[in-house]
């Protein structure tokens, strides 16, 4: 797809999942089929989290020394938060700003919250909107200045160790929240001059969409103690002495759903996971002069007892050409039609059309085991399409030996370049000069020896390079 | 209750619904019981509306020219609006409101959305935090600067009738709202002076709470063609000419959620309706020294099959005397509290003990039939709550024949007077400063002759007056 971003731009208005014509640059409306992709998404990322995290939710604004107290995390925001200024006709004492992020909305109250050891670990998480306002180019769902679907996860531990397992645990949680989406990634450790700001480190999910450009698609940060002391975040231990605590905190934000829609879609429109399409099932019927009465209450038990099962099933029983009806529901992504018409009733068949390969098939129909044969087809719909991502993604992931092959590579193939790094800041930077690309990060340590790529010292990493958004 | 307002205050702590220590005047936490509760309310809300509105969500910040348009609507809102006027450390060109209510955000699109006949009626609804800079006292879930549960619907109309039909529709919606809450009201038309700025009239609900004070807790309005006329929304008739719609806009807030506590809660605390209790059933083991295991063993299987049954149930194993459970769950409001012991494993019994009565009763256990058993006693308790809640609301609706006696109940018995009203404003305005109460408005219309209570001019209404929230 060589212009995806004209594509994305096309889908988001024809499939009715985002109006951008809000009269705000950056912010947007969700309409009816978007919001129901994004309720379902975000269900799956309830689903795991509600595990061992607990759901709470902070106010939106920040008072201006709350945020100003993390002065490393205010330097990374100041430039992008939009500040309250006035209540009514009445200049504020105190400018309070959108939140940018939760962590100095939440941890003043953190100190109030972690008393003792056995108060610990803390799970917390909430899903809310942000707002940083954006200089560069706005893309709806990608980069805005309104965040609206943004799941932050916040976590308390009594030690070092526990928040290093936690930041594991947070990876493994994403890990799953992704393969349910059937969207691929890769995981890296960011480099030092793109962690978030007050973090110890920053481990981050990134995917490849169709135009060979990255998408960062969910961070994880290992916060340390630096938040703790400034909040003074203190637990009680066993032994009765006083200690900082130590803190992670993880987020996904509207590029999950941005990443779902680019990843899978295709010239024919948008191609949904079953897992979150607000449509699973559309039923069309397949109508002549005769016998439609018939047909249409055929069609009416199928639905019916495809939603008992539990399934979102719509049947167009629409008075317009059924060609018409595939353009719009292939267009919309929904993962399976089926259609039925008075020779299939005769016969006992049914069409089963997928989304993901639009290639028909004729199975023997049987209304008590329709629901499992209709679950199964969806089943191996999400697994095909995992599949499908995941070897796309691998094909655009080239590793090279030296900075004129990783060039010609970027120019030529896009995608992800991996390759052996030093580690250096100096020669990092200079790298993604060079290449006007981002390092992505670094994936793991090099065990057999080698040479950085750039600068020829001795690699330390495999990293990754790419253009990204 | 005579200290109602000190008891909200303690309840939302004790039972660890709000943390209202959050740095901003009238901002509070939703802390996770809290957001548990307010999730179950918000399912019952979203059921009753997606029976046929469709969810959207607008952008919060609402551009300075586009808040301005309506000139009655801006008027109400002005002295209240949060105004955003920087961007980083950049003046923005525009200033932008934090939506105070999102007519002026969602109409601009509507201007576009709607084209024909055929398009009508839409109706949408979105559930979003908004904003009041308030000057008076602020209250948890009461009296708030953020709205952070307002769901707000809105609907475009063809013709006048169908926006009429359209609120009485919207009442109907609610009543089954309110009455799966188990929280009894009234419902007036508000005077001329206390309508939604913008509106051609307005109906709200008002429910009383233990002191005596009423509460709104949920507004209809009829927009007639204002905002259409303003925001040049039209559509295309059948016979090809253009004209203006019809709107509606109705919303309910976390005052919901302040009536489900305050309606039903008593001395012990929290009394939560079966439908939002975010734990229905707590089983508590018996324990004793001998047979511990067994106890145990049969709490887990007894709470599994409820689990599976769709119940959201806790069990308390903790190390601590059982009297200190059944102090926690009676204060959390927790509907039925189950007893196992040894004894009535060896008997085939168990002890049910309901919130709303506290009254013990031994039934007997039958794993089989234990689901069908407990969700007859949900649904008892339902239906007692219920009853009580409007009894004690009618018995504190008081009808009077003159000013003094109005005010004489006021003082004595407080809750709601009703009384023959002229409609006449004047005396309207009159009748609330003489008896410091808000007329709430005016009920049905009088058949028989009568004289207005305050002016002794010919009575055109039933009107109530209450002191308020």
């Amino acid at each position: 797809m060589s212009k995806f971003s004209e594509w994305f731009h096309n889908i988001l208005e024809e499939a009715e999942i985002i109006d951008t014509r809000y009269p705000v640059k950056g912010m947007h409306v969700w309409l009816p089929q978007g919001f129901k992709l994004r309720k379902h998404t975000l269900e799956i990322i309830g689903k795991v989290l509600d595990r061992d995290h607990e759901e709470v939710q902070f106010p939106l604004l920040i008072p201006e020394d709350e945020l100003a107290k993390e002065g490393i995390h205010v330097k990374g925001f100041e430039d992008e938060v939009y500040w309250v200024t006035h209540g009514g006709l009445t200049k504020l004492n105190k400018k309070l700003a959108l939140r940018p992020t939760s962590e100095t909305a939440m941890y003043p109250l953190f100190n109030l919250w972690v008393r003792s050891h056995s108060d610990l670990p803390m799970k917390f998480y909430q899903t809310v909107n942000t707002f940083r306002y954006e200089t560069r180019h706005t893309r709806p769902l990608i980069r805005v200045r309104e965040i609206t679907t943004f799941t932050e996860a916040h976590t308390v531990h009594a030690d070092k160790g526990d928040a290093e397992k936690q930041v594991r645990e947070a990876v493994k949680l994403y890990k799953s929240i992704f393969d349910s989406l059937a969207v691929p990634y890769v995981i890296t450790t960011r480099p030092d001059w793109d962690k978030f700001p007050g973090a110890d480190y920053t481990v981050a999910f990134d995917t490849l969409l169709p135009d060979g450009k990255t998408l960062q698609i969910g961070t994880v940060h290992n916060l340390g103690q630096t938040f703790a002391r400034t909040f003074e975040i203190t637990y009680e231990t066993e032994s009765g002495d006083h200690q900082y605590a130590y803190q992670t905190c993880y987020g996904l934000s509207d590029r999950v759903i941005a990443s779902v829609i680019g990843v899978h879609g295709d010239e024919t429109g948008l191609c949904l996971p079953p897992a979150v399409a607000p449509i699973q099932v559309v039923i069309v019927p397949v109508i002549f002069k005769e016998g439609k009465e018939e047909v249409l209450e055929f069609c009416r038990k199928t639905q019916e007892t495809l939603q008992d099962g539990g399934l979102r099933v719509h049947l167009d029983d629409r008075d317009i050409r059924a060609g018409k009806k595939y353009y719009e529901w292939e267009m919309r992504g929904v993962p399976i039609r089926i259609e039925i018409g008075p020779r299939d009733i005769e016969n006992g068949t049914f069409v089963v059309v997928p989304r993901n390969t639009k290639k028909k098939e004729f199975l023997d129909y049987d209304l008590e085991k329709i629901m499992a044969t209709v679950q199964e087809k969806l089943d191996d719909i999400s697994k095909e399409m995992l599949e499908k991502s995941w070897q796309t993604m691998k094909e655009n992931i080239n590793t090279v030996e030296g900075v004129d092959e990783a060039m010609a590579k970027l120019n030529k193939d896009k995608g992800i370049i991996s390759f052996s790094w030093c580690g250096d800041t100096s020669c990092g930077k200079d790298l993604e000069e060079k290449l006007r690309v981002d390092l992505l990060g670094v994936q793991e340590d090099l065990e057999e020896e080698a040479e950085c790529v750039n600068c020829s010292a001795p690699a330390k990493h495999i990293a990754l390079l790419a253009r990204t958004y």
